[in-house]
């Protein structure tokens, strides 16, 4: 049973974001927000599974709405308010500091997965409480063609590892940044890194490594997206949920999900992280329509191109 | 008029190098010598400009010899000994430092160009001081189809700039470091840099970035090579000049030197890298044969290909 569902669970967020440029103020943000945008430049048919407070207004719900994103598995608590992060960028952007996380609503989060979306060929569960992410797991419906993504961070490692490791066994693929492969493996080298996590489970380890690019290893050998050069790079916030999302979405409408499958998403997923951090938040996202995602698209193959 | 030689000129040294597993104790080193080593793989006529003190084994020049490098342009001086490098890597390899620099016979060094490779196709000025490389320039014929590469490195930004300036202007291909780079030109951010770079002369501006990979800047847009994802490196030391000779050999054997050629000899000068940090100091480029270095050169082809 082939069908185009991708079903997301993750954070939707109020984001407070310091760059050396910019003091945001408070923002639309969260990696299902991130996931969700950039899913949807593909043609998948693509459901939000999250919490929100009663302070997350209905534009921000609208943004994702006019998406054609289904928001029925969003609960929006009456009573409570909505997760909030705020972070600072080091000059260079490729460091940042947490300044204040408050959990508010997602602190008691029971995921609820719309029945339409149980049957969903394509799962991606963004970085949140791996309890959470088992929760949503444990509600589907069986689908022998479905591929599960995960994104996880070293927070989850340093609090929730048992956990964490065993949804970790049950995905097929894994995206995760250098520095916390290293964590997660123990291994100080990617090649290594990335065979241990291997070994935990996911048949395909995606290795993001920033402005380097994307390493993907699986059992025929490694792959390598290389990431867009940016003139300027306004707001790192949300680059990897992007990538996640390409990558999911273009999965999620493909029959079969071979190596093939996975790279060509690999190469979506790294155009949506370009147009992610071209702008502050989500606005980059929100403001480039699919032509101009294709564009991105076609400056990566050009690239990567000899000829 | 088009021959197929390549003109090096470098240094020729001793260096001793610890890592945190391995010190070598004094061994062969010198930019000269890892390039003609890669650029030996190619079909290429290969000759080096140099000099070394009296104290050179002719062992060490045998191993170049035995590549078919004509070594008529290294002076032995009889008074004098060779130039001699000392570095130790951190523990993540991709820093080190200087721990001691004997210039010895570098310090009064007046290249003399072989008369038969005065009209090479081909000219490498490999990472020494400016003014050598510029008397390297003086001595050459006229060629039209002529392309000078150039390898450089901060030191000599810090205590030559303008000399290195007057030779920049000279060369078609730069090679050089992501944070070298960041210095020559005072950007921040790598598309900015290699565009200031160019409009200082070079057509075609190569940003080394170690494990990343490698970034041409041209007027017709980016190209990027990934490095290769090793399991374990053994020792740093001259991969940067490994790149540029298997890309300046690759570039002798071309009848012409557009875009495409130049793309391919990056690839080919990733290969000889990959080659040449998988052994201490020289060694892996010397155990290394051609088969054996079409075969990295494969590997480099299944990373970058989707299919």
């Amino acid at each position: 049973m082939n069908n185009k569902k991708l079903l997301i669970v993750g954070t939707m967020a109020f984001d407070e974001i310091i760059t050396p440029n910019i003091a945001s103020g408070k923002i639309l943000g969260g990696a299902a927000t991130y996931i969700g945008m950039a899913a949807a430049y593909s043609k998948a048919e693509v459901a939000i599974v999250s919490v929100v407070g009663n302070d997350f207004p209905d534009k921000y719900m609208a943004c994702l709405r006019d998406r054609n994103i289904d928001l029925s598995g969003v609960e929006q608590q009456s009573e409570g308010v909505t997760f909030y992060w705020k972070g600072k960028y080091h000059k260079n952007m490729n460091k940042r500091d947490t300044l204040e996380t408050q959990l508010n609503v997602l602190a008691n989060f029971n995921p609820k997965v719309p029945h339409h979306f149980k049957d969903a060929q394509t799962v991606i569960l963004g970085n949140l409480d791996p309890n959470v992410q088992q929760q949503v797991l444990d509600q589907l419906a069986p689908n022998p063609n479905r591929i599960v993504l995960l994104d996880t961070m070293n927070f989850w490692m340093d609090i929730q590892l048992n956990k964490l490791l065993a949804v970790i066994k049950q995905v097929d693929i894994i995206t995760i940044n250098d520095e916390e492969a290293i964590q997660l493996s123990g291994k100080n080298n990617l090649v290594q890194a990335a065979a241990a996590i291997h070994a935990m489970g996911p048949a395909y380890v995606i290795i993001k490594k920033g402005e380097h690019g994307a390493l993907l290893f699986h059992k025929e050998g490694p792959f390598y997206a290389p990431a867009l050069p940016l003139e300027e790079v306004i707001d790192p916030t949300g680059a990897g949920d992007s990538f996640a999302g390409g990558l999911s979405g273009y999965l999620a409408t493909q029959t079969n999900s071979t190596v093939t499958e996975i790279k060509e998403g690999i190469l979506l997923g790294t155009a949506a992280a370009s147009i992610c951090v071209s702008g502050l938040g989500t606005k980059a996202l929100q403001d480039t329509n699919t032509e101009g995602f294709y564009r991105q698209l076609k400056k990566l193959e050009q690239l990567r191109s000899v000829k």
